[in-house]
């Protein structure tokens, strides 16, 4: 997306990173016992304060019994019981609300532990245009170190050119454990970050072209790569267009695009367990065109998609338009991740 | 290994780099036809020449029908028909004779084109000691990137902890290729770089314990690892060990030996075929104890190891004595490679 406030406009030069920061936090509490925790008790009031922190703003809201899905002036954030996700692009400083959001969720929340986390990011278009300490990924890694004793910091895909790094909780392994690792409830995320999309499909993502997000969801095809959620949309003025889609039961699916053709950017996100990755992959590549992309997927043991990343791997060409430059899978504490990167042939 | 004028002693400050810098070259010809030629017809003056640009020495030469294999001051290299091997530690500068390398080889080999190009390393203990352009891995990537178009940089392992360094030729896939792909030979490199190792197995490469290489090579049952093997080996003074291996089909192993304690460090390396990499895994273990270790496989398609990386994949814990705190596999243009790192448990 692409707020009028944050696009950077020198004379000539106007430019939006839509590459976002990805925060990902699960909580628990130090006795096991969360009946009393939730992470939604904390009020609304010291979230929009987090954001100031953040430098973006809440401005759209929907829930459900089970999940909180906030648009944010940069992307997204969902907060359920025990998982915190905070996803933002442009100019905007995640890092910087961590000790402050694990103060919140002590005093308001009741949790006093975290349990996993993983913040990533695809490598900025123009890292000189970030703000501390998001300049260069060792500069977070330094923040996320001084925090966290057990954080594993890594770079997957080609360092040179695109890659995705991700840090994440990485455990010495003990010979006895103390204490059993708590049982896990099934997860998985699938995530598709695409550059170099199809003008004409980002066209349908301005105010010129569209009166309102419903207009551009439908006309787009958005609404029918993942069907019956509940979607909450805002298309920016004059362009860019954010939507999050809630299920019922807890899921979501989050897509944010930054249109403009010098530096379109779009990315597709969502926790709903799938039959067939590579048919929400398909799906996700028809509506938007891309040049490439990355997709990364994270499965834990007890994910339904834990075999579906299988087909994943095989995945060497697709449509007969991509074809796959780079593909890694790593193994963490609860979770195993399948990274790969897509360019188009030569036309 | 640890020859006297390569360790940097500031008075109390005593200390030598280990980690070595690997270089690995596939070379061909741009019609295909190598009959005639061949690397080793590189004039020895001129790997000599090569060295001195590398800041180090030819010290010891062994050779058969299809390999040449030379302890270096700082390392060894290995030469044959059209693969061009050059493993070097402490401050030595390897890329430095990249170019020079190039114009040799297609002066006096016959080869004008790198099929395929390996240059790896481990994260080093102390790198502001290193020598331009080896300081930091974005230095020897821009050197890199400058001469290789299709060149493509990886990072294994957490960045901010034990790490592996990778640059590789990874050319954007063509709809349809103009020409075939070379049928490759079968190839496979195993390489285990080993850190905190048994202090009474280090003593074993001194010459205060030893007289020369060949006893250290029995005593410390190195000869026993992989059998059958023509060995040249060699004993620094006061410490430090190197050895080359080289079998009838022009196989090698080689084994590099940093015994001080306050920077023990030792690395095996081979190509040689293995029914179980998983038990020259354990052998390499139980001859030199140590406390972390990388593994690195390669395998191409038609290496008859191929298959066993699976069991590597499986290898949580060996020996209920080291558990498993990293592992990734990739796929390259060629090859597969399987990443791990291991730690002993807290005794």
């Amino acid at each position: 997306m692409a707020s009028d406030e944050t696009i950077v406009n020198n004379g000539s030069e106007q430019y939006f990173e839509g590459v976002e920061k990805l925060l990902e936090i699960w909580f628990t509490t130090s006795d096991g016992d969360d009946k009393y925790a939730d992470l939604r008790n904390i009020p609304r009031s010291k979230l929009e304060s987090l954001m100031k922190i953040v430098r973006c703003e809440i401005i759209s809201f929907v829930q459900n019994d089970q999940i909180d899905a906030y648009v944010l002036s940069e992307s997204s954030m969902f907060i359920s019981k025990r998982r915190f996700i905070l996803k933002t692009c442009g100019t905007t400083t995640p890092l910087l609300c961590l000790e402050p959001l694990l103060l919140l969720t002590e005093k308001y929340a009741g949790f006093n532990e975290v349990e996993d986390l993983f913040y990533s990011r695809k490598n900025y278009k123009r890292p000189e245009l970030q703000v501390t300490p998001h300049k260069h990924f060792d500069q977070e890694v330094a923040l996320l170190d001084a925090i966290f004793p057990d954080g594993a910091a890594y770079c997957l895909g080609a360092v040179n050119r695109d890659c995705w790094y991700l840090y994440t909780l990485n455990p010495l392994p003990q010979r006895k454990r103390r204490v059993a690792l708590p049982s896990t409830e099934p997860d998985q995320t699938l995530e598709i970050l695409m550059t170099d999309l199809d003008p004409e499909v980002m066209a349908i993502f301005t105010k010129e072209e569209c009166l309102n997000a419903t207009e551009a969801t439908k006309k787009s095809g958005i609404d029918k790569i993942i069907p019956n959620m509940v979607i909450d949309g805002f298309l920016f003025d004059p362009c860019g267009y954010s939507m999050n889609g809630v299920t019922k039961n807890g899921c979501y699916m989050t897509i944010h695009i930054t249109p403009e053709p010098d530096f379109s950017y779009v990315s597709f996100e969502t926790n709903i367990p799938s039959s067939s990755i590579k048919d929400t992959i398909g799906k996700v590549l028809e509506t938007f065109l891309p040049g490439k992309f990355t997709v990364t997927v994270f499965t834990n043991q007890d994910s339904p998609s834990k075999n579906n990343t299988k087909e994943v791997l095989e995945l060497h060409q697709i449509a007969n338009k991509y074809n796959r430059r780079d593909v890694q899978q790593c193994s963490f504490k609860n979770y195993d991740l399948l990274y790969a990167f897509y360019t188009k042939f030569p036309s």
